[in-house]
């Protein structure tokens, strides 16, 4: 190996750093609060041991919206404004169910039963079921090449996770559109179901469901996600070349679109109403657990920043709107909604952060912005060293308030929270309240609302 | 407030790296090769749930032994030395009880069993157990006021965490001497037995052994740890000034010493021989759970860097000892012998790194070292910071590497992984094989062998 030294260049992240010693003070006194108060725990206790999961359109999305003005209210917001939207309603409608059947090596019939759930917005297979001989492909080229065997059949998407990427965000990106459009690529050939690999990378068994669509006039076929270690099952016989059939079990319907709301808590400005700062979370989760990480902990974050803003007397001189998005998972029209009436009515908003990476131990944020903006905002790293928040990175907001960098330019955030436990939990049955470490959740919430007073202060 | 602007100068970590792009691409692949193998899964399995806890002296210590000298064997180390080395043999001796009886607002007689476990180390109070009105201290001052009334009285020590201290540890650190010390001090005013608030932070019921000892010369009174549930309910009732009586049941016994071992795996160095670089974590574990955090994961990461310097083909220049010391828990015997054996061989330990700080997501380390020494270590940081490892402290390394620093002088450090969940699990029932992250246990690793890999190619 060639060796080559080079010289690290440190460039200054700042030069004169605005902040002042009253900003580290204050900030210690948001950590102090936020790490004293019992409000995150029951917060986060209600949604999800009282509500529960609440997929958009369910009695327990209205719950939860009833829920989200009454604490937005209670915790010190001037007012709150349920803001309408349309929002897909799709319902599972019973028990998903998956089993193969083959002839072991003594030619007797077995049937193994997989762990599996229909994938989110998938059209069901009817009570009969689907039954058909399984092919495994690997990826979309591996479908492409055998895309003359697949009329009739039943296609399962052998697709795993990278696990030597470190940040599991990474490798969920690359892996997601054989989750969204892989059916209808399939049906495209004449398959008749499709079952994929849960997009995780954690030992066990949980199925994850997630959302996906059908490409138009191909045809709606069902599709299941299966946990993994019935992967390994699946695999161990394919790889013997047991040919096995599968027959696929779902109950899912789209009805039509129904109304929901964005929950919006608002704090008036002192000195620059007119300008919005958004801070906020998704209320809505998939049905098999109780959306403790994805995203009740974004949601519990938000109300923590308002509820210590008041509980220190801080008076922001921004407007801030604290809000719980009402659709993220199957059609982000919450976002689509806040950002078009914000449009309509002409609103500047000038910053926006979201918390939809789980609420685990902080790392820092990734910010959309430009160059003159990053190096303000680099320039503060410092006082989030002692909250562990202090890994900021270009690039990476949240799905709700991407919508407002499009339309407006808006400089937008998202929360890093370490990654390594977000694919164990990510819309599988698993995520519930038990798999939240408060005080994980709590950090990021200092970190958050360290930011935001930050970016109050000082404007951006 | 006043307003004091200030500049952040930006002191230069490093002038002249040492480091090279080969050293970049060799940690990459250390990391991709950790985070490809199954060998770190399959190792804590074994460990917690095929042998389970393995406090020192017990059966499964010696099962515990026998499977580390052979994984290391196996996992290619030159030779693995048995150092003998004497432990405590303390033995728990059956179910803790405790209850407390008090008469409710009707006059009636009631009873409650309390979550607990006796403290490690401690005598047990014999079958019958010790009855008494309990008496609630909440610090020493707290206790040296009531000292009059304790005669004859179970002491209740309520020494809460600090919430608001970020790392847990600083609060595990400043309460920990009411575990170790706490029933000599109460006995010494007579009391007869001592419950207190387990050495935790986190919801839930989970009492939390540990150890303690007692002062010479002062009577051994039974000990107990409670789950925090249960703490708040009796704080409840002393609140309300209710009078009421403890009954602590336990079984404890010390036994004679007991012999163990130190298994050492070696790597001999190509071109230092006789500098040695030690890696470790301890084998001992407390008895209600799988010692799975603790200290299972700090084994495990020790292997993990003996199996992937195999794998890579990498040669040290250095000695390399990979040591599960046999007993920390109750006495880091295994820490003084290795020290002490190392003295009388004239040894030279020019570095040491322990992780005992449970397989949780990595920070950074801690380095006792000296500031020529730490300026060097603090300018190969960047290549820590895609592993999410490049927070690097002053202080802070393992117990059981200490007593090589007090007698070397050796330079040592230890992992810092993320301490927020620490005492969810620390000595309590659930510090299981479940319980563990197997990603962020491997990044653990990762930036271990990184730090292990650079010293001992760059030499301190």
């Amino acid at each position: 190996m060639k060796k080559i030294f080079f010289v690290f260049i440190f460039l200054p992240l700042f030069n004169f750093a605005q902040t002042t010693v009253d900003d580290s003070l204050f900030i210690h006194k948001i950590a102090v609060d936020i790490l004293s108060s019992d409000a995150a725990y029951n917060n986060l206790f209600y949604l999800t041991k009282k509500i529960g999961g609440r997929l958009s359109g369910s009695t327990n999305m209205y719950k939860a919206e009833q829920w989200g003005k009454k604490v937005l209210t209670e915790t010190g917001a001037d007012n709150v404004i349920m803001q309408e939207c349309l929002v897909p309603h799709w319902i599972r409608g019973g028990t998903d169910k998956t089993f193969i059947t083959y002839k072991n090596e003594k030619g007797q019939q077995q049937r193994y039963d997989l762990n599996v759930l229909a994938l989110g917005n998938s059209e069901g297979s009817g009570p009969k079921g689907v039954t058909a001989p399984v092919v495994r492909v690997n990826n979309f080229d591996d479908l492409e090449a055998k895309k003359n065997e697949l009329k009739g059949k039943i296609v399962f998407y052998n697709v795993s996770f990278d696990d030597t990427i470190i940040n599991t965000f990474q490798t969920y990106g690359k892996n997601v559109i054989y989750r969204s459009i892989g059916a209808s690529r399939a049906a495209k050939y004449g398959a008749i179901g499709m079952m994929m690999r849960s997009m995780s990378n954690t030992p066990g068994n949980f199925p994850h469901t997630g959302s996906m669509h059908y490409l138009d006039s191909i045809k709606k076929i069902p599709a299941v996600a299966m946990g993994l270690d019935d992967v390994k099952k699946l695999n161990a016989l394919l790889d013997k070349n047991i040919s096995l059939t599968a027959t696929i079990i779902t109950n899912g319907k789209m009805l039509p679109d129904t109304i929901a709301h964005n929950v919006i808590g608002v704090l008036t400005g002192s000195e620059h109403p007119e300008q919005i700062i958004t801070i906020g979370g998704h209320l809505d989760s998939w049905d098999p657990a109780e959306g403790a990480n994805d995203d009740g902990t974004g949601i519990v974050q938000t109300i923590e920043i308002l509820r210590v803003f008041k509980a220190l007397h801080y008076q922001p001189k921004h407007t801030i709107h604290f809000v719980f998005f009402a659709n993220e998972e199957n059609g982000t029209r919450g976002g689509i909604k806040y950002a078009e009436a914000a449009k309509l009515n002409n609103e500047q908003h000038i910053f926006a952060l979201e918390s939809d990476a789980g609420g685990f131990t902080p790392r820092g944020f990734g910010f959309e912005c430009n160059d003159v903006v990053w190096e303000k905002i680099n320039s503060w790293r410092p006082l989030f060293t002692p909250y562990y928040g202090d890994r900021f990175q270009r690039g990476g907001d949240g799905a709700d308030i991407g919508y407002l960098r499009e339309i407006f330019g808006t400089i937008t955030a998202g929360l890093m929270p370490d990654s390594q436990r977000y694919f164990f939990i990510h819309h599988a049955p698993s995520d519930v309240f038990e798999n939240v470490d408060i005080r994980e959740m709590k950090l990021g919430a200092i970190n958050m609302a360290a930011l935001i007073y930050l970016i109050d202060k000082y404007g951006l």
